[in-house]
């Protein structure tokens, strides 16, 4: 076990806040009262990305029925663990290698993390510590995971689930996430997902539909080919976690400025709280008009949709640009839930429709409203993670599926998989339509 | 679409926070560090005012009943939706009007955001982002229509209540909020509503007054002409709805001293957690005195009684008044919900109790506590907003209930505002009572 | 009444910040932005405490069952109260006496908060204000109340448990804290506890050991002689808490750096969450071995076990240590529950297992992990806060005994505390089984 000793870092510290100056990426000395301003803005935003996690199990949990609740939390209660567990063993030096690069496609720093030598920063952010940047990070590893548990909810099997969330997080996330972030490939090409419209929203997007593809419907959700609403078991909790994931997207995209700069970290914040706004308005008209009354559900998503959309290009597109890109992934939220309906596509949550429909038009989105971006190079980006995420998951399920199979049984499906996979009820005592 | 640069703001960014120091209103130079402090406070006390939101939408839930459910969900996440827009587009410019006045009671310099030329911060608040102002004030801004949504809970009509919303949000609460706030007639004499007892709560308050006379009690909830209690469906989320408004609370008031300066914003802090705990102790020594059992909504509003009271004075009092102001509070609130029960004005929730009755207390406890304010101006504050809103709403409320009616059919309210106005229900699966 | 002006505060704060220099720990002097930013930390910490307040209430809320949720709930919101006035009163001076000592034991310096002549911090932290420090050490006092609460819970008299909070946070806490955080006899010998995982969970879990040997098991618990599972009522409140209170951990250890000093607050961020996820790990591992399916309820504590764990020594222990100090955790959380249980301790919520076997654990773990303290001197502060602490507690409920009662009726037990001490349900409309 490595010691350390509180006096020393403190030495170390002052030394060292002057010190990075050298590695600044504007080059600028960063005084210590700026550095820890920073530290901070940093640890909030990773708060915030922390509390997401919770806003996915909620929004999960509401959308689905009771009597698959405890799987659902049970699987979200994992997914941080395992991310933040993953990422420090070797997720985070497989997205930020440094230089150990193999041609820009891959690399890979080595197990474990610890402070670079004779510093508290690392190589890539100098404005704040090691840790932060780590915490940071890991807590953003672990929602593409999260995005996937919606999408594959009501029966899939436990264990199945998260040995796929362990591998995918641990190399498919960081791997992709490199490209763009790491220095990779799609850095060199002025690529821009400012927080992950593409690398983290629909690279938990694309692995979802594998799971949605390999898994099929669940009992009762076409009758006759036709689609049959299954209603969620409590709205609350749905509203309680889009309110979560709303407030944790202000350290989502605000963190991602990487620093505390006054001016970039707070017009991010307008521009992703006006796109949320905008996405409600967007799915509130389009489900009034489609669906003749206003359906909650839709316009919770619509919030979600918006946040997305904005988040590729949050420091980059114009106040105007962020309501009508918010306002346009409201429409298609809408369009995509009906539409996979439709397809026979069941995705219980509509995980499919946020976070991979809306991760594409966001990444899109930036080639259309940034004069600085091209939309080639935004669709390539788009297509190469999509092609290596959706294969990589495909394949993941399947052999997962050779080997301890994916799909619980009929009867425990029907049953509930509280019962058979946790032996336990959400709800002990409420009375509760077994039909349901 | 407007364009951004991200080096450009940054080279923006260096020179203004130096020139920033001559607009400062302590006309203390503000040096880089102490302005990213400054706006890094300014954006968490923006969260915690976001998380209010949700605060209001779980307290709403949890006091009304299970059938109208999602109803209340919707209008609340649709409040900060309108709420920002709305602000963006005339509000912010309606409340802060800058040198565009027209006699001290009216002001507007137009429509939209935009940084103020060659600078990142606005006139007003030279300590921290233009942007970071808008957000902040904006929703502040929603806070007082949520407030209007729990006391016409569960009988009026979904599309009465949202453009009532809109019209309140964009035009009211604006012009009166500049009296004070934006260097209107108040602000010259020397009225001081710290964050707003007046200038929020019972900006709200005298909105949902109006609404509850309009459209008379629920249905059921006075036999024989006696008032019959109407248990709320969830205490759980009652209390989540309580904590998180407290918790939003201290970016109410925290972010109200608009800057990071330690000693006012800690004291503030300090002053507004002993208000609020004294208002639950306030309120459940009555309500156990009275109602004989410690009742738990009593205690909540209790609660809620205290921090709106402390609101007006927090900077201003001393700690031992603010224990007493919260006190106070705490025995007015059950006192009220009472009162406005036995006079057949059936609040859901106890808006009128919490916002408006404390509210005005909040605020002529200013005159009463500290020495440098005068009761006779606060009397005059709370009458001026009070008469303006009063009289707005009423009419907005009137004109709407000609135009679109403002009350859902009986056999809709019977039936519960979830199947009626959005076709869908809040616990599939859960059964519950038909009769309640 | 004192009456405070906004402009002194300012001339003051600005004089001072310079002045603090002279005190601070580290000699080093606070230039004003460092001040500034060390106080918003604090303030964020706070904040975070204050929402353990509100995880401790859902949590025990949902474990329980849905007749004794109002009294829960009621508890709850009562304590965080109960905790900040008498630490206004006199648990702050009791804790923290400066000079006013009796022989390191005990000390006092008067009741009531007010500023330090001529300053703006108190004398033990210079970095921040005196009102943040008050706030801070008075949200984390009232957590060792809301510990006993969940142990205590279904069957104690609601007026009892009150009576008990009061004195119990009152006196205990702030005397035992003084021994170790307020320059008492512990301090002196090197005993290292972090943020509390003796002084502050073990403290609430030796009270909350005293209250479940008076009161012996709920009505039902032990059929036969043999166990019984009481299931809680709702799985999603219990998430809920568990992921508010992992994030309220943050502002737990993270704040008790006492500053916002970058590095070893990030680090403490690391180990922090490190030891939540292991402990996640560590409860699912051992719960799926021994129960055969994994249990929702004990990898929720497997959490808060690794989270109690690591709070003793998270600055001093490296990464590797604090995962295994979490998983440690994780494993013996499960194992406890499952010992308490044959031994007819019942703890409806597992706080004793969580917070009094992971609160020692974790203190004897800095004597394993950190070279720079010693096991038999962890283990001497155990035992000495053990023992004052259960006789303390022992004593106060036997007191109450005999003057109040401690256990509610058998009736009221088997109807439920809700409708017993509040005359009213948590669940209006919802159809709950009379029999759970």
């Amino acid at each position: 076990m490595r010691m350390r000793k509180r006096t020393g870092w403190m030495v170390l510290m002052s030394l060292l806040c002057m010190a990075t100056a050298a590695f600044a990426e504007e080059a600028a000395p960063v005084d210590a009262a700026t550095f820890m301003a920073n530290n901070i803005w940093m640890m909030v935003a990773t708060f915030l990305v922390f509390v997401m996690h919770l806003g996915f199990a909620t929004l999960e949990a509401g959308l689905t029925r009771a009597k698959n609740t405890v799987n659902i939390l049970f699987k979200n209660t994992m997914i941080p663990a395992i991310g933040v567990l993953t990422f420090a063993l070797l997720g985070f030096n497989l997205m930020y290698p440094g230089e150990a690069f193999a041609g820009r496609w891959f690399g890979f720093s080595g197990f474990g993390i610890s402070l670079p030598e004779g510093g508290v920063t690392s190589a890539y952010n100098a404005g704040y510590t090691y840790w932060t940047d780590f915490l940071f990070q890991a807590m953003f590893a672990a929602t593409a995971a999260t995005i996937v548990s919606g999408a594959v909810a009501e029966r899939i099997k436990l264990h199945s689930f998260l040995l796929f969330s362990v591998i995918y997080v641990a190399l498919a996330y960081p791997i992709v996430g490199m490209w763009h972030w790491g220095g990779g490939w799609l850095a060199a090409r002025n690529f821009h997902d400012f927080a992950g419209s593409t690398m983290v929203h629909s690279v938990g997007g694309w692995a979802a539909l594998a799971g949605v593809l390999l898994l099929g419907p669940r009992i009762g959700k076409y009758v006759n080919g036709k689609p049959k609403p299954i209603m969620g078991h409590s709205m609350p909790l749905a509203v309680i976690g889009v309110f979560l994931l709303w407030l944790g997207w202000f350290g989502f995209n605000g963190g991602s400025v990487l620093s505390g700069d006054p001016g970039p970290v707070s017009y991010v914040l307008v521009t992703t709280t006006l796109a949320a706004a905008a996405g409600i308005m967007g799915a509130m008209g389009t489900s009034w008009i489609i669906q003749k009354k206003p359906d909650l559900s839709m316009v919770l998503n619509g919030c979600l949709a918006g946040l997305v959309g904005i988040t590729a290009g949050a420091d980059v597109v114009g106040i105007g640009a962020s309501i009508f890109i918010g306002a346009v992934a409201g429409v298609l939220v809408v369009l995509a839930v009906l539409g996979f309906d439709r397809a026979r596509m069941d995705d219980p949550v509509g995980a499919l429709s946020v976070h991979l429909v809306n991760g594409i038009w966001g990444t899109l989105a930036v080639g259309l409203f940034s004069a600085e971006h091209s939309f080639m190079v935004q669709l390539t980006g788009v297509l190469a993670a999509g092609v290596f995420c959706f294969v990589f998951a495909f394949a993941l399920f399947l052999g997962i599926k050779h080997i301890l199979g994916l799909r619980v049984s009929e009867e425990e499906e029907l049953k509930g998989l509280d019962i058979g996979e946790h032996g336990m009820e959400a709800y002990g005592g409420f009375q509760i339509f077994t039909t349901q």
